[in-house]
């Protein structure tokens, strides 16, 4: 998407052909400077800090590491090394192995004397499917804004609540939830997106917002009390989410905070989307509240805040009293019951059992190469 | 309530009986410091900078403001000077009016030189039935930390979840919702707060936080987005919040974002209190969500954040990208089908309409000196 009018992509291949560009998104919203990775070792220190974030984008980054590695060393020995030490930037993050996995299938048969073209010729595959399939669930999505202008007889824009960032930033480009979004207002249909700021860590306030500013998309951030009150008042016309991890019945683990909106959405009556691609449904769960652990993060992401300072460097604050303990769970589950519907690369399912059949079935018969993606 | 072992209140007479000492509720949490006010121009400056906030305090300051100015010149004019700067110094407090309005009853039909002495007497005694108003609320509140205690077999503490801050704070002692929980403490009840932190302005995090921590009441902060989550995996027995303004018919307005709590409650069958003054009850309007307006509030209480910078000072950094419109809801309204029961001084109350009629006529037989508290 645009970055002061010019088109970007969160990772990409540079001029040289010999390095790998991403934006630093530890700076974001604040700065906007790209950094060049030369060396396998960049690209995990990049990871690990947090540079790149996002599942999709974290496997495309694995992806363009190898291949820095065997640009240097095309040896099997160099190649496990690269990717042991990749595998622990980010631990946790599944679809690191399975963009790492994928570049093991494709090098390992090849002599080494060809493996560094084809290490950046895959890296670049691994990127180019994760635009398309967000470009799809992008499609898919802008029929329903689509749909909800025609609702209004075209006389207003419509209103979309977002929560997090499933945008760009966290993927190649287009994103996940955000993608519907792009699509419509790239095809003239006037959007405006409310903007929940996602506390603790603000991923809405921050990287949201400054995507769509930068896109050019109307929006307005508001705190994340605020959803329940403008959906009572008629301000909300849809709600589109991303998801961490989906059970195959269709509930939705996603950012903490996601069910009050969904709850929010079902009082209201207003529709409530999760956009996703079909990689992040785990189909050996069915009853998410009972079957996703949630992981706790540290306290401190919640007792101090971080932003740009008087100074105009980033500083941060502590908001809570001394003494005073803080918990910090990540993320939540929406039972499918609040779930209007999954946006996929696939089309829109509702999360019925028939249709989350049928779903499988359409994934099982596409390309099969799509990554898990279970982390941010 | 307690301060590093000492009980305090609010607002009190100095020792030298004539200045009146106040918490310097700006430099909350991070630094206790008691203000002293000598002159009705020091009351007024002490509202408008919100040294000292919440509607009952508000009422007591004013009364106090009206003694001060009489120690001076007890003249008709001088009285009428210090409401109107009084008055001016946050109009949309309901309460200060209704204070004013008390003071003047009781002073102008007496001779100048008993006023001064008739004003500090009625300061106290408007002071004064708020702590009883708050301490009857805390009582019959206390009952539910009692009953949710029994049913969990006095096995474990029990968990509250509050929103904002309705505590002693915002009052003269007690406070609203937090006076149940004090009470239970006291008590030997062993009980958990879990203390939302209330974006935009964080009173969870910076004031309920530190009254529960002075008091020594177990607690942990959370971001706004944890509690459902939290009620889905029954770690919260009850949620006990206050009210700006009740309906007739028992809809809640309160802080942004009680909303959510309230259907998060409701989804996982957690009683969900509403503590207040019958005197927050306006008996005029039934439908919450169609007849109240709601307040919006400057959109930098949402961009930008303050609190503890490294170098001990108060600071704030900025949250969002410039360019970045907000908008800052500063209040929403819980239909009374979410509501379990208004806890008030006169007991605990359904909002069903033979309930509502019970309380109405028990308010109506009480002191009929209970003023009205729209304002936080």
């Amino acid at each position: 998407m645009k970055v002061d009018g010019q088109p970007y992509r969160t990772i990409w291949l540079s001029a040289d052909g010999k390095s790998v560009s991403v934006i630093d998104q530890t700076l974001l919203p604040h700065l906007f400077k790209t950094v060049e990775w030369r060396t396998v070792e960049d690209v995990v220190a990049g990871i690990r800090n947090m540079v790149v974030r996002g599942a999709p984008l974290i496997g495309a980054a694995a992806g363009y590491g190898i291949a820095l590695a065997m640009a240097v060393d095309p040896s099997d020995k160099a190649f496990e090394r690269a990717y042991e030490i990749l595998f622990a930037s980010r631990p946790t993050a599944v679809n690191l192995r399975w963009a790492l996995d994928r570049m093991r299938s494709v090098l390992l048969p090849l002599g080494p004397n060809r493996r560094a073209e084809a290490a950046f010729a895959t890296a670049k595959i691994i990127a180019d499917e994760d635009v398309e399939n967000c470009s799809a669930i992008g499609e898919h999505g802008k029929g329903l804004i689509q749909q909800a202008w025609e609702n209004a007889q075209r006389s207003r824009p419509v209103n979309v609540l977002t929560h997090c960032n499933a945008g760009w930033l966290a993927t190649v480009d287009w994103g996940t939830a955000l993608a519907p979004i792009y699509k419509a207002f790239d095809a003239g249909i006037p959007v405006h997106v409310w903007v929940d700021e996602t506390r603790p860590r603000n991923q809405g306030a921050s990287l949201t917002a400054w995507e769509l500013g930068h896109h050019g998309v109307p929006h307005t951030v508001i705190v994340d009390n605020a959803g329940g009150h403008l959906m009572q008042h008629g301000q909300v016309d849809l709600c589109i989410v991303g998801s961490d991890r989906t059970t195959a019945g269709g509930d939705v683990c996603n950012k903490i905070g996601t069910y009050l909106k969904a709850l929010a959405a079902h009082d209201n009556r207003v529709p409530f989307y999760v956009a996703l691609p079909v990689s992040t449904i785990d189909w050996t769960i069915d009853d998410g509240v009972k079957s996703i652990p949630i992981e706790t993060r540290a306290p401190e992401e919640v007792t101090v805040i971080s932003g740009l300072s008087g100074d105009g460097k980033i500083g941060s604050v502590r908001l809570t009293p001394e003494g005073s303990p803080a918990m910090n769970y990540a993320f939540d589950v929406t039972p499918r019951r609040f779930v209007t519907g999954l946006v996929t690369e696939f089309g829109v399912f509702p999360p019925l059992p028939e249709e989350m059949a049928k779903l499988r079935q359409e994934a099982a018969l596409g390309t099969g190469s799509h990554p898990p993606s279970h982390d941010r």
